[in-house]
């Protein structure tokens, strides 16, 4: 057959794509995955987020700032890589630096097409930029669905009573938040949004709410009623459910199925020894 | 004419309304007023947020807890006062503080009625058992309408530019986590909403944003997009003014004719002086 003598002599082509790196280590969680795979992974790294372990799993390391769309498409050509992956976060308060906003043309033409600055507007627009090239934008979930959090109880507390409607009213209010493209955390005890996230975030608005609320709160984590899986999809890891556990949080609330649950054994461990609760809706 | 001679003969009748006092300035600029049109005021103040500004003031002063329904209820009856307003603010952190919801069967009843335990819902809940006694709640603007944010600039300086567009996006943000019940306060810099409030209050969010955004940013409080009048108006003073002006804001707005713009002649001067802006949509 045709396609068996193919196979046989000509060089295996390997799988290959390209990741634009932010910050944290959901890009490092992706190559480890790739390599698993076989597909050779090329990193375009966001200047002032590089990850050491990120740069050595990667086949090449290319460094951009995030306002050089014109480089990032002429890096993606010239390594003829028509698939990216956007990976990690990208600080906007780096946007808010003066200096930093020096923007090449195409990334201005982005920037007027979009209504606003906020995460989706911005972010569609800039995919519909590089689709115009030729270069498909896969989703943040491409070769890690077996991350993605479970809907239930991922260790063995659940929440009862209070807890239980804090964290049902937690995930409303963190969606809430999310609908608004603000944030996507919130904190909550007794049936108060003690604290609602921005742009300082997850760890800083868990901090302040725990201040305010004392133990016993419950923390939620929840994607947008229409989230796009090619950007901007929640992360909670093991840093986290340290920090909740540090606090004495009743538990956490992620959006199953849409929420990155990293480092899942290593977290439950935890919460399941501080009897806290990781709860998939 | 049968009025005159009523007029001439009866004792004259004081107009009498009753306070429910929390904390902030509000009610000191409700009691002046009252003063002012010769009305008696009685203050029924919420224990842990005494004003020594407002018992000087008050023809009475009563003290309970915010919990004790039944009480404010018995005080007004023992009052012959069938008016009530609410001024100033209830800390929620009052509400998670272990023993401080020592609820009486009353407010434990509508506490229950309640769909959950934020502002709107419980107040309503809160309202109907007042009004179940023949007690009126009447809007917090009474008597002090003139003292609400005019449309517009309230001074000399105008949103230009950026600052305009920033302007317009962070009322929008502000009405938005308004209306999911969260809080009132953002804070916005080149389109990114940088500090979002819960239960921190105004200033602490405003500190927060400016520290993430640095100077040049807006900080906008908003109403709910259907504020009931009644309850939780939006207030701004000069301590705020002079907070913005501190952290070099470019300027505030707020919802015109649905929040308090207190001591709004030095509000306004001091806001000229540092070339901000204080602007009413």
């Amino acid at each position: 057959m045709c396609a068996v003598f193919k196979e046989r002599d000509a060089p295996l082509k390997r799988e290959r794509v390209a990741v634009l790196a932010g910050g944290g280590e959901l890009p490092v969680h992706f190559l480890k995955k790739a390599a698993e795979k076989n597909i050779e992974a090329v990193v375009i790294g966001i200047k002032g987020e590089e990850n050491p372990a990120a740069i050595k799993l990667a086949s090449r390391y290319h460094k951009v700032k995030f306002s050089s769309i014109t480089k990032i498409i002429g890096l993606l050509k010239k390594e003829k890589i028509n698939k990216l992956v956007f990976l990690g976060y990208i600080r906007h308060t780096e946007v808010l630096k003066p200096g930093n906003l020096s923007l090449d043309l195409r990334a201005m033409k982005v920037l007027l097409r979009a209504a606003d600055l906020r995460t989706a507007p911005l972010m569609n627009e800039i995919i519909k930029e590089l689709e115009g090239e030729g270069i498909r934008v896969l989703p943040t979930t491409y070769l890690m669905e077996g991350l993605l959090a479970p809907a239930g109880a991922a260790g063995r507390v659940r929440p009862k009573g209070r807890a239980l409607k804090d964290a049902e009213f937690s995930f409303k209010m963190a969606s809430e938040l999310a609908r608004a493209d603000i944030g996507q955390t919130v904190v909550v005890k007794n049936g108060v949004v003690v604290a609602a996230e921005a742009q300082e975030g997850t760890d800083e608005c868990i901090r302040r709410g725990a201040k305010i609320a004392g133990p016993g709160f419950v923390a939620a984590k929840a994607a947008r009623p229409k989230q796009d899986l090619r950007y901007d999809v929640p992360v909670i890891g093991i840093k986290t459910i340290k920090l909740l556990k540090e606090l004495k949080a009743a538990g956490v609330v992620v959006q199953a199925g849409k929420t990155f649950l990293l480092d899942r054994e290593e977290a439950v461990k935890t919460a399941d020894r501080s009897r806290l609760f990781i709860l998939g809706r």
